[in-house]
């Protein structure tokens, strides 16, 4: 990505508190997008009042895609309203000296806009293998396609990420310098995500391993 | 707990669409307070947009706490506001033979109201000291106490888990019957949150081990 292509602050996007927080270049945005596995997605629904639901997501470019069921009500308000999608993914828990300094380190992404309804079944069905592809690489090329039927009972938002921006904490705690003689011991406790071996679902009619995309699955980091 | 001091379904918290996955005993949405480290708080800002903040919580009996700086914009709005926290726990990945059918096992919980600021000094403290235990239980007895300064320096809200819910999927890969004979592997990816080795800070002061708070370290389940 070249620097003209980063993103411009915003009201909301820019960092009042704590500016050097705040990255607006799209290396950065992505690979947060890219590694969450759900994000959250917050709407106004039709009292006023905030909905924040929790879905997968994947990137098509430079747009964040989202999906559900067709039914899926609050999906439908999504729908041409203005969201806001937060990824958080949580590194370390910081310990410092004294409990007022706890933290975490942390890589946190916001996306605000208003999501576009993909209705074209082509790329409607491009966007959900998106998606798939997103959470588990491979799965597409080991299931059928998607059937029309299938791609009309999901509905499939677009959000353009051109509102955004990622917040990054990563370093040691930070004590005030009349608490550094504490003993008190200070630190970070590292946080990962982690896969457990596959459970082959008990209804199988064929006696198959696990196939590649199963096998040694990880996130992208 | 009781039956009787079961949450009421709402508008808001009732499942329309699979409403066995909705579940309202206290038992199992403070589980999965308690178990999470993180929520995502949903408000409405000033333009009258959505705006979702992960953050860490609390619980404290039948109230959920949140906190943060005292200038942070976003707290002060959800102050006496409109807020909706989800907190989501993802266990495994659901692999279908069916893109269609791909899914989570998970289980979220979401809680509507509106927070009340905590402006006692006394009462603030004992919130604070109840999110650092939520986070890292045991962390109290190792650090000195908050400061008055502390304290009012921090935006500590209590919000009543009144309206709330908890959502769970558990289960295996669930296909239409004409895709059950597919030669494609379906199962469970499962899916753990694992802690790594203490770091102890470089600049200590002395020379001491991980307490016990960190030795060890696990989230409750």
């Amino acid at each position: 990505m070249t620097d003209n292509n980063d993103l411009a602050p915003t009201d909301r996007t820019a960092l009042k508190r704590i500016p050097e927080r705040g990255h607006f270049d799209r290396d950065t945005v992505n690979a947060i997008i890219d590694e969450a596995m759900i994000c959250h997605v917050g709407i106004v629904d039709e009292t006023g009042r905030p909905v924040v639901i929790p879905t997968f997501h994947g990137r098509d470019g430079d747009d964040l895609l989202i999906h559900g069921s067709a039914a899926s009500r609050l999906l439908r308000t999504a729908r041409n309203s203005e969201v806001c999608v937060t990824i958080t993914l949580i590194d370390s828990l910081v310990l410092a000296r004294t409990a007022f300094h706890h933290s975490a380190n942390y890589r946190s992404v916001v996306v605000f806009g208003v999501p576009e309804h993909i209705t074209d079944d082509a790329e409607a069905d491009a966007a959900l293998n998106v998606l798939v592809e997103a959470l588990i690489p491979g799965r597409m090329a080991e299931v059928r396609p998607n059937t029309n039927k299938e791609i009309r009972a999901t509905l499939t938002l677009r959000l353009p990420i051109n509102e955004a921006s990622a917040k990054i904490r990563n370093g040691p705690p930070v004590d005030d310098e009349e608490d550094m003689d504490a003993e008190v011991w200070a630190g970070l406790l590292p946080i990962s995500t982690t896969f457990g071996d596959p459970v082959t679902a008990a209804d199988m009619r064929h006696d198959l391993p696990p196939p590649p995309s199963v096998v040694g699955y990880g996130r992208p980091s």
